[in-house]
């Protein structure tokens, strides 16, 4: 850390990205006991957050097992010491280049495929080193966003190819619930844990019952990890990574407590303008980011002000924020110009990857200070 | 730029944003011409593109007169070579002290103020080389953001005390239109450039009448530069910053053409997704973004396929897309796995601000890779 940079939180330049120690480490610990517990291997993933440093704490400090969302946190994590690595998103005739590439360079990374065209690319393009591609089936169990629904002809016809190629080892399955998001309350979050887990288990058998093992079954969204059920224990791996800040929206509906979330923006009060009755903060949306917000949701749920209830975000231009009354008038003078104010963030993913800081701190104490990688 | 680079856009790994130099290069001289015609001096903002290359082309390489945002933007450029730089924000305490390490460093550093708080933050912190800060007042000529309102009696109020102070220059007004944006069609921008004018004159000569004076008179936003008016040579300097690139957003009211859009998202179809009938793209939240959308405006407007009006984002996760039909079913078979899509966005400063790099090209040849500031 640079001697410059300010020592408690309050001395912080803003806007900027401030991520609660102790609250990172319990998020960090429960889920490794979460996974423990059920006698499932924990895969994080580093999407979220994109630190080495962090990415050391979710993997218990044994910097093994990940999960990736790009090829450029494949590179970062495995330069920086991480191994066994799945790279899981659809592989495709470009992508697949840069993970010859990076077997080369040493990196044990794991593959996923959805698809009949990934098992050609696999084919047509194999590892230089002549191993096999161990990969990974992307199961649709609900979700609907990408994956081979688990209970189509296809999956099977795809894990066939995959099983009968010379140059892939055919992993197992794995699933995104990210349905969970979408869950009105904890219990809605775990009927998704349940039938994602029977849905994986049935998709199972009928790879099995096919002569194709099945040694990994994989799922993993952070509502749906943070609220595990007894079925479960069933799987073989997790894979979440947004747990490990949380943030508003899984609020809504009991993923997370707001004491569970260790990531804010810190952001002053820069101006008032009486006339329209509001806050001007310095934290616009390259800072905080609509993203993550559902159509038609409105700005009303987009963020929280930390112990100030009375407070709403009404808008955001690129380096300004106008903050209002939740309800009736704002009164002005409780806020001077220099106040600083702490925003929970709606989505810990898009918040994130707008900054390229994140200060750590203990309290009022910055402890450190981390550098996401960024690009794909 | 490096030796492994592509040379072609179609070569180029995606998600990546790319920069047509063509369309850059007109957009630069059109803005150019446009103030010099009307006598005006441009001083261009530097918030959208952040980039020294791109700098210099707007101010028609001359590397003097523009604006920034942020004050890390005043390092950057400063370090870049650039003169006389005004900080476009509400000045405070916290960010003045910044301010005063800048103009020790020799940069010709100009600060805006809005209250009479900003007014007491310069008179309390002067400058360290004992000069007088160069400032301008913000006025809100009816956008109502910050800035204080043309016709209140806070304004001659505000100016006076500023230009009485021993140690504060006062240079005149500034406002942002930022109206503009929400003009329904040319006749409404220009309605809106009309009145901005006046009201600032308004202003002017109000604290003239008082014997302020107010060498510098400047407004800017993109739609308002992109369709002037007369009047509007009645000013003394614009400082419009998006126009450098454009944006999806501004062709609905007609503040651009979408063949003045000089960026787009290269992305490619990484699946097809059968069930749903439509094709994932490698284009999520972290590469094109929803900020900038208004409340409620829905999918429906937030990007363009170039080429594609069949096409349409139907939403988009971290790093994938859902791409559907803009009506009826899409044929898959016409967008087979690896196919390259381009996309234009919806608001260029938040797409802009989500990527590391910006790949330039002159027709399909990749000629340029430039690296834009983050922070602040």
């Amino acid at each position: 850390m640079s001697k410059q940079q300010p020592k408690t939180i309050q001395e912080l330049l803003t806007p900027c990205f401030v991520v609660d120690k102790l609250i990172l480490n319990r998020n960090a610990e429960k889920m490794l006991h979460t996974s423990k517990s059920l006698g499932v291997q924990l895969r994080p993933h580093m999407k979220t957050q994109k630190t080495l440093e962090i990415g050391e704490l979710m993997t218990g400090g044994t910097k093994s097992t990940i999960c990736v969302s790009t090829a450029n946190e494949a590179i970062f994590f495995s330069k920086g010491g991480f191994k066994d690595i799945l790279y899981a998103v659809p592989i495709s005739e470009q992508k697949i280049h840069i993970c010859q590439k990076l077997v080369k360079e040493g990196v044990d990374l794991k593959l996923m495929f959805t698809s009949y065209y990934g098992v050609e690319c696999m084919k047509k393009n194999p590892r230089p080193d002549g191993a096999k591609w161990s990969a990974v089936l992307e199961v649709d169990c609900g979700y609907g966003r990408t994956g081979v629904e688990f209970d189509s002809d296809e999956l099977v016809g795809i894990g066939k190819s995959a099983s009968e190629a010379d140059n892939i080892d055919f992993m197992g399955l794995y699933t995104h619930c990210g349905d969970t998001y979408d869950a009105k309350n904890v219990a809605g979050i775990q009927n998704i844990n349940d039938s994602t887990s029977d849905r994986l288990n049935e998709a199972a058998k009928r790879l099995t019952d096919n002569g194709i093992k099945c040694l990994v079954i994989g799922t993993g969204s952070t509502p749906g990890c943070n609220q595990p059920t007894p079925k479960m224990a069933n799987l073989t791996e997790f894979h979440p990574g947004c747990y490990i800040f949380n943030d508003l929206s899984m609020t809504m509906n009991g993923a997370n407590l707001i004491s569970d979330i260790a990531i804010r923006v810190a952001t002053r009060v820069i101006d008032h303008k009486k006339s329209k009755n509001y806050l001007i903060i310095d934290c616009g949306f390259t800072a905080l980011s609509l993203d993550g917000i559902q159509d038609g949701m409105g700005y009303e749920g987009m963020c929280s002000f930390q112990g100030h209830p009375e407070l709403k975000l009404k808008g955001m231009t690129q380096e300004l924020g106008k903050v209002s009354a939740a309800s009736g008038t704002i009164d002005l003078n409780r806020y001077p110009i220099g106040t600083i104010l702490f925003i929970y963030p709606w989505h810990a993913c898009h918040t994130a990857a707008l900054h390229p800081v994140y200060y750590v701190h203990d309290g009022d104490n910055v402890t450190d200070a981390y550098r996401p990688t960024r690009g794909w």
